[in-house]
């Protein structure tokens, strides 16, 4: 067993983005320090951060510095190398653990990990050779969508597909690296469940909100969904058998496609994010305790905070150049702006989000 | 006019304790980067600031050099020296502006001044000499309080007295500083206003909170107070005037006390803070723009954030030793817990707060 942290002890992140910085900030809401590791220079959570690595992730010598300079390590991303988590892992406690980022490191391990629990996701076959393209059952007029197995995000390394000459293609532009190829389910909306875990098995979960995408990013999530109470509990009990298989420590994310089954709703698990998750971002403004607070939280071995939300909430992320909308939403009444330091505005850049308490009638 | 600084800009903030610290994380919310300067090493801010200079404030060169790479200052406390305000002044804009610490810094200044805009206040005598003394008129039978004119906080410099002799014996105890003294008054309760004034005029202010002080220190403010509509009018028209006058650019607080005259209240004004405030803190888990970000818009030149209140809210201190309560609160429903990152606990020093949602009914 962990032991728990105190205040003015030092949390260790790999990893300097926006989750990274949101993480330091609530860190140090709690009154403890935060120690960032990052490649790259100027990163938004160094701006934020007690103290600051810039060091690659293969790098030995600075990684075991890290760990022996902080009292325990958690990470804002799962594209973290394995080798990483292991050299740090000699010298503190990582949280979540190696087993979380193996499974959901790679699509392939993560729809059997789900099938073992009895979870249906969407049909998928694995393709690793192109006898594979030729054996593969999936495309019926809907298409499907080939994906890399690791190192996928935001769309990065998916392709569509509508026949067998497309598959062959996408396959190549992917340069035949081990991939899934998965049938696009007519879903009727996604939604994601954001929940906390703690190493004694204490859970929490936040009401799960509706997201939609524009060009395969997160754009928008809204809560309430429009699930029924039913749909609710048994998405929740699927993040908390995920977890609990797990024996996760933190916050997870899991993804859900709403399927209608005639007067009832069906869920498939979409994906499983073993981190803080952008579909979470509403909870900062929304609720008691965000999922930057309860993640710090369960990684010192505290109790978690009240996952109740105070108001219903829609978070917008700003990518790219609506970057250039903080202003009007800076102006907009009940609205709150979260901008994360980045230094260059890039598309399909993430450079903020706004989240508007569209249940605060009254403006100013 | 100032411009309005941009998204990666820096707030030089000159003092590195809580509030500082909070100062800093708002301004990192909002995509600023911060430099937090303060004579004392591994100060609260600091751990969370993006840069630091750790020098005396009446050290011109390193004054200098702050005020050079920042893009507009302000301040966490009032008892800045006017001088050190000069200094980095001739390179940079401050927010709130030098005569609003010359009025607050003396509370004879503060008091003539307040005089001056047709505001109650309690009776007050000037002692700057021992003939003053003997004048001296307000020696009722529920005594005075001596209180040194300047750098005096959380009860520092104050003495209570109820005849002559006491009178003499307390100018002594405070050296004979230059003081006044003040009558008693028999309040009900004291509530304060905490509001935020921009550049061109805007005001928003926040509910004000009751408060109650445990040896002379606050111990807690509870949103909301229990005045009347009239009176909550009144005071918020008391504090848009003070902030109207000193042409004020931040936040504000005003503490009054309230005062029962047969079926209605009347407020007299006890004392003005040109800063975000211990009795705003509340604002941080149950508003949607807390006191700190509101101070970083203004001083920004951005429009406001909605003041308004989601929640019924009681914030409580951890002051000295109740610190190692910070468990108990973090174990409570509906509570927020903020820890300073102090590295000593000192009696009557503020290491924290809690904030408890009172209006939710629900817990986890």
């Amino acid at each position: 067993m962990m032991e728990p942290l105190k205040p003015g002890d030092t949390i260790g992140i790999l990893g300097g983005g926006q989750l990274g910085r949101m993480l330091a900030l609530s860190a140090a809401q709690l009154g403890l320090r935060s120690h960032i590791y990052c490649p790259e220079d100027d990163c938004p959570a160094s701006h934020v951060s007690t103290e600051f690595t810039k060091a690659s992730y293969t790098d030995d010598h600075n990684l075991k510095q890290f760990a022996s300079s902080v009292d325990r390590i958690t990470f804002e991303f799962e594209n973290i190398p394995l080798q990483t988590i292991d050299t740090v892992a000699q010298l503190k406690a990582v949280c979540p653990s190696r087993k979380a980022l193996e499974v959901t490191q790679d699509r392939l391990t993560e729809k059997h990990f789900l099938a073992s629990l009895g979870i249906q996701t969407a049909s998928f076959a694995a393709i690793d050779a192109e006898a594979d393209l030729e054996a593969c059952p999936h495309l019926t007029s809907a298409g499907a969508i080939l994906k890399t197995r690791r190192f996928g995000y935001d769309g990065k390394g998916q392709v569509r597909v509508k026949d067998r000459a497309q598959l062959q293609n996408a396959w190549n532009e992917i340069s035949k690296a081990p991939a899934i190829l998965e049938e696009i389910v007519p879903f009727k909306f996604e939604i994601s469940v954001v929940g906390a875990r703690t190493q004694s098995g204490e859970t929490a979960f936040y009401d799960p909100p509706l997201n939609e995408h524009r060009n395969q990013i997160l754009f928008r999530s809204t809560v309430p969904s429009p699930i029924s109470e039913s749909t609710r509990a048994q998405a929740l009990e699927i993040a908390q058998r995920i977890a609990d298989q797990l024996d996760y420590v933190g916050i997870l994310a899991v993804e859900m496609f709403v399927i209608d089954r005639g007067s009832e709703h069906s869920l498939l698990v979409n994906e499983i994010a073993p981190r803080v998750h952008n579909t979470g971002h509403w909870t900062l403004d929304a609720c008691v305790a965000s999922q930057f607070e309860n993640h710090i939280r369960a990684v010192c071995g505290w109790p978690l905070g009240t996952t109740e939300r105070t108001a219903d909430a829609e978070m917008t992320n700003l990518i790219g150049t609506d970057f250039e909308d903080w202003c009007r939403a800076a102006k907009s009444a009940n609205t709150a702006v979260h901008l994360y330091g980045k230094n260059q505005v890039r598309p399909g850049r993430k450079m903020g989000h706004v989240t508007k308490l569209t249940s605060l009638t009254k403006g100013r």
